[in-house]
C-alpha cells in the first residue's frame, strides 16, 4: 500500500516547492511555521500536496521562528519556517538568534524574487545572505528547480549538526515554481563521538584529586539521561554540579536530580564559582558576563582554576558522562533525587514571589514551562524545584521576545502535554502577536503575564553600569512600561485568547487549575511590584537570600565579597 | 549668553555618550526613538544632559526605525534611533529596509558589548556588521571613546546623503562609558547637482518632439516646487506625468497639479506605459514589476522607448527641473491645478471603497496620511484627489508593518498637523505596538483599520503566479486572518488609544470628525470586505474601473491587451 501509493506520487509531475514539500517530509519535518508573501505563494500551494506537513500561519515572523525553536526543543526534531524575503527574515531574526545561542535544528526557509528579477532592484530586493550570516552557519541559495530538494535534505542535516544549527535555505521563486522538481532522499546527519579516552582520564583525576570541582552541564546534558550520569559522579566524587544560565531545556522537579543554575548576575556567578580548582564542561561554555560592565571582570572562571571540556557542543554529552561514569566505577552510586515538595499555596496579594510559589503548588504532570519572568521569575526555579516533573525552555541567546512564540512550538510539538508561558510584561510585547496563533491552533497553553510596569531588569543594570548620580527623568521613562498601562486582558482578547486579571493568589490559583483544566489557551494577567523597585545594588543580596534564590551561606558569601 | 552657556558646558567632562548627545543635537538631531538594553544604559543617562532631545520609547525596535522614517519624511531632516545589538538591529530591520528604499534619512545607533567582551560570545553577542549592511551603506564602528563625537557627526551627514540613506553608528558599551570624549562639529553634507546642460538639451529635445512623452516623478521631485515645475512642463508641451508607485512623500490635492501614479499591478502599470516613445525619470527609477511572475515582463518600459534621466536620486531633482522649465521656456505656463472637489459623505454599509469615500469628504485641512490599507485603498488616491491640500507616506520598500511607526514619527516631527494612519489588518499586526508609543505621547494620530479579515493581496498574488487549480484548503488558510477574528478596539484600548468599531459610513464620519477634533490618539475599526473577494484576475479590470482607480479608456485598454 505504502509502496503503490509512493509509486503513485511520485509519478506526478512536480514544480520545486513540491519537491522540496515532500523533502521536508520525507526528512521528519512535519511542521512548517510561516509568514508568506507573493514569492512564496508556490511553496503555500504545495501545503495542500503534502498531508503530513501541518502549515502554522504566525502574523508576525518573530514568531514563526521562535515557534520552530520551541518545536524543535521538544520534538527533537527541526520545523521549517516560511519567511518572505530579506524583511521577512530580519523580522524573524532576534528569535534565530536565540535558536543559534541554544543549539536548536531550525530549517529555516526564506522566500526570494526570481533569480533573473533580481537585477531590476525591486521594492523588496535586499541582500538576504548577509542578514541570515548572522544567525545561520549553513546558508544555501537554490539558484536552480533541479537544486531545491537535495538542497533541502542537506539543510535538514545541517541543521541538526551536530550541534544544532540554522540551516537557512533561500528559495528564489523561480525555483519554487520552476517544472521538473524530484524530491531527494533524506541525508543522515553525521553521529557526535564520545570524549576520548585522554579526556576522560583527565577529568577522570580532577574529580577524584579530593580538591574542590565543579561540573558544569549545558545542552542535551540538562536531560534525565545526563543529570543522572553526573549526579552520579557527583554522589561517588562530592564534586558540585551547576547547570548553565539559560538551558535550551533542562528536565526537573520531582524523581530527577537537582541542579543549581549559575546566576545571571555576574556578582552572583563569581560566589558561586569561587574557590573552584576545576571545572568540567559538559556541552556548556565557560561561564561568562552576561554583558560587560564597567572595571569587572567578563570571564567568570577564577584565576589558577583548570578547566576541562569532557564533551563540546558537538561531542556526545551522554556517551561522554556515561563514559566517565564508568571509569570511575560511580556505576553503582545512588544520585540524589528530588522528592515531590511543592510549597503551599500562598495567599493575599500578589507578589512576584508568590505567583512563583503559586506555580510551584499547582504545577501539572508533565508540564512544559517556558521561562521568560526576568526579573519577575527569580525566584522561581527555587519555586518549582519539587514540582511533578517538568521540562523548563529558558531565554538562550538574551533576546527578549522569546517565550510566548516557544511556547507555541512546544505545544504544538506536544499537545498532549501542559505548557505554562511564565512571560514577562515589556518582553511580552515584542512578540505579543504569539497569542493569535495560539488562538487560531486552540492551543494548551497558560500564559501568566507578570505585569509590573516596567523594564524592571534595567533599573538594575542601570546601577550595575556605573551611571554617575542616578538616572534623570528623561533616563527613567526609557525603562518605565506604566502611562499607558498595558492591559493584556484586552490584548489577551483582542487576539482571541480567554484572558483574566487576577488581584489575589486565591484568584491566581483558580484561575490557573481552570486554565490547567480546559483546553485550549488562556491568559492570566498578575500585576506585580518589581522585584527591585526601591532596592539599590547594595541590597540585591539580601533581597535575593530572602526571596529564597540562593542558599543563605552564597548570600553571606556574596556580602563579604561586594562589602568587604 | 549662548555663548556663555556653550562655555560652561564644554568645560564639563564627558563621557563618550554625553559627547554623542551633545553631537546629534548640535547637527539637528533632536529625537530618538529607542528601544534600548543594558549595553545602551549610559546613552539613556545622557538622555537628561541634552534638554533639546526627545526620546520617545517603543516597545519594538521596528517601532522605532518606523517612526524614525516617518519623523524624516516629514521634518525633511533625520531622527536617531536607539538599538540593541543584533537582534535589536534584527527587529528593526524591515522599516529600515522601507527607510532605505525610500532614502529616507535615519541615523541608526546600534549598542554593542564592549570590545573586550566579543571575544567572550556572550549570549547576546552577533555580527551586527553583517545585519546593518542590508539596510546601511554607510555603517561604521566608533572602537574609542575619542571617536564617538566624530563618527556622529559624519553619522548625521552621511544620513542626509544625498541622496538620504540610513546611516549606521555601532557603538561599544565602553566607547560610550569611558571619559575624555569631546563633542564634534557638524558636518556639512556635499549639495546635490543640477542636471548638465547636455543631459537638459537631451530632455528638453525629448518633450518638445512632439512623440508620446512621459515624465516620471519620485523622491524629492513629488513635493509641490518639483508637481509644480513638471505641470509646466505638461503644460507647455503636452507630456504625460507620473509619481512613482510608492511615493516616500507626495503632496497632493486641492491647489496643487494632480499625477497619476505607476499602478502596483504590472497588469496595469504596462497599460499606463504602453506606446511611450521617451520616458523622463526624475528622481525615480525605471518602472519594474513588484515581484517577478511565471512568463511575464519584470521591466515594464516597453521596447523602443527611450529612458532619459534628468535627475538621478543623487541630483538636484528641483534644480534640474527648474533648469529644463527655463530651458524650454514654459515659466510663464500655467500648470493645471486640482480645484476642491470632495466627493459626498458616503452612506449605509461599509466598503472599502466608502472608507477611502468618507476619508475623501472630510479629510482636515494639511493631513498628513501614512497609507498601508493595502487593497482596500485601491481607491483612496482618487476619493482624495481633491480633498485640501495633504501630504501621502506610503510603503516605500514593500515590507508592511510600516503605517503605524511612520504615523507616529510623523506625528512628532509635525505636532500641529492631523495624521491619518490608514492601516490595513495584516499589516497592522506587524507593528501594532506603535499604539502604545502614540499612547504614550499623545500624538494626534487617527487610526483606521480596515479589517478584511485576510491577507487580501496573496489571493490575487496566488493567481497571479499562477499556481495551478487553484489553493486547497492549507494554502487559503495561511491567507486567512479569520478565526479567531482580530478585534483592534480590544487591541488598541490595550494599549491606551481610545478604540471604536463602526459598522456604517454615517458613524464612521462621525468618528472620524470627532478623531479630528480631540487631541491625542484615536482608533476607528473598519470592517469591510474584501475588494477582491470572490473576483477571478480576469474580472479585475472591470473591479478597478468601477471603483474609480482608473479613467475608463485605460480599463478598456488593459481588457484588450490582458484578454485579446
Amino acid at each position: 500500500m505504502a509502496v503503490t501509493e509512493q509509486t503513485t506520487r511520485e509519478k506526478t509531475a512536480m514544480n520545486g516547492a513540491q519537491a522540496l514539500m515532500r523533502t521536508l517530509v520525507d526528512g521528519g519535518v512535519e511542521v512548517c511555521f510561516s509568514n508568506p508573501g507573493t514569492s512564496e505563494m508556490h511553496f503555500v500551494a504545495a501545503l495542500d500536496d503534502e498531508p503530513k506537513m501541518r502549515a502554522v500561519l504566525a502574523l508576525f515572523e518573530g514568531v514563526a521562528t521562535g515557534a520552530a525553536d520551541g518545536y524543535a526543543r521538544i520534538a527533537g526534531k527541526p520545523a521549517a519556517t516560511l519567511l518572505h524575503l530579506g524583511p521577512g527574515l530580519g523580522n524573524g531574526l532576534a528569535n534565530l538568534h536565540n535558536a543559534r545561542k541554544g543549539k536548536v535544528p531550525v530549517v529555516n526557509i526564506v522566500g526570494d524574487h526570481a533569480g533573473y528579477h533580481a537585477q531590476y532592484d525591486a521594492q523588496l530586493q535586499s541582500d538576504i545572505e548577509t542578514v541570515a550570516r548572522n544567525v545561520s552557519p549553513w546558508l544555501r541559495r537554490s539558484e536552480t528547480t533541479a537544486d531545491v530538494a537535495r538542497d533541502t535534505a542537506e539543510a535538514v542535516a545541517a541543521s541538526q549538526g551536530p550541534p544544532g544549527q540554522v540551516a537557512t535555505l533561500i528559495l528564489p521563486a523561480d525555483a519554487s515554481w520552476g517544472d521538473g522538481g524530484q524530491p531527494a532522499a533524506p541525508v543522515t546527519p553525521p553521529a557526535p563521538p564520545v570524549a576520548s579516552a585522554d579526556v576522560i582520564d583527565g577529568v577522570a583525576r580532577a574529580v577524584r584529586a579530593g580538591e574542590r570541582t565543579a561540573i558544569l552541564l549545558g545542552g542535551r546534558a540538562l536531560r534525565e539521561p545526563g543529570l543522572v550520569a553526573a549526579a552520579k559522579v557527583a554522589a561517588a566524587t562530592g564534586v558540585k554540579l551547576y547547570a548553565e544560565t539559560f538551558p535550551t531545556r533542562i528536565e526537573r522537579g520531582a524523581g530527577l536530580p537537582t541542579i543549581e543554575r549559575i546566576a545571571y548576575l555576574a556578582e552572583l556567578a563569581s560566589v558561586q564559582l569561587t574557590g573552584l580548582d576545576h571545572l568540567v564542561l559538559v556541552d556548556a561554555k565557560a561561564p561568562v558576563s552576561f554583558f560587560a560592565y564597567p572595571g569587572k571582570k567578563s570571564y567568570l572562571v577564577p584565576d589558577g582554576c583548570t578547566v576541562h571540556e569532557l564533551a563540546s557542543p558537538s561531542d556526545d554529552a551522554i556517551g561522554s558522562l556515561d563514559a566517565l561514569v564508568e571509569k570511575i566505577g560511580a556505576g553503582g552510586a545512588g544520585p540524589a533525587l528530588q522528592p515531590l515538595a511543592r510549597p503551599e499555596r500562598p495567599t493575599g496579594e500578589l507578589t512576584a514571589d508568590k505567583v512563583c510559589q503559586a506555580v510551584g503548588a499547582v504545577l501539572p504532570e508533565n508540564a512544559i514551562i517556558s521561562d521568560e519572568s526576568q526579573t519577575s521569575g527569580v525566584t522561581l526555579a527555587a519555586q518549582t524545584a519539587g514540582a511533578p516533573r517538568h521540562d523548563v525552555l529558558t531565554l538562550t541567546g538574551g533576546s527578549i521576545g522569546q517565550g510566548l512564540p516557544v511556547a507555541v512550538g512546544a505545544a504544538i510539538a506536544a499537545p498532549d502535554r501542559p505548557v505554562l508561558a511564565l512571560e514577562a510584561d515589556g518582553s511580552a510585547m515584542y512578540t505579543i502577536q504569539a497569542l493569535w496563533t495560539a488562538a487560531r491552533e486552540q492551543l494548551d497553553i497558560t500564559t501568566v503575564i507578570l505585569n509590573n510596569s516596567s523594564y524592571s531588569i534595567l533599573n538594575i543594570e542601570l546601577q550595575r553600569v556605573g551611571v554617575q548620580g542616578g538616572p534623570g527623568e528623561k533616563a527613567k521613562s526609557q525603562l518605565d512600561l506604566a502611562g499607558p498601562d498595558l492591559d493584556f486582558v484586552a490584548l489577551g482578547q483582542g487576539m482571541g485568547v480567554p484572558s483574566v486579571r487576577v488581584e489575589t493568589c486565591e484568584q491566581l490559583i483558580a484561575e490557573l487549575e481552570r486554565a490547567f483544566a480546559e483546553p485550549g489557551p488562556h491568559l492570566i494577567e498578575c500585576g506585580v511590584p518589581s522585584v527591585y523597585s526601591g532596592l539599590r545594588l547594595k541590597a540585591m543580596p539580601y533581597a535575593l537570600r530572602a526571596l529564597g534564590s540562593l542558599p543563605t551561606p552564597v548570600a553571606r558569601a556574596i556580602k563579604r565579597k561586594m562589602y568587604p
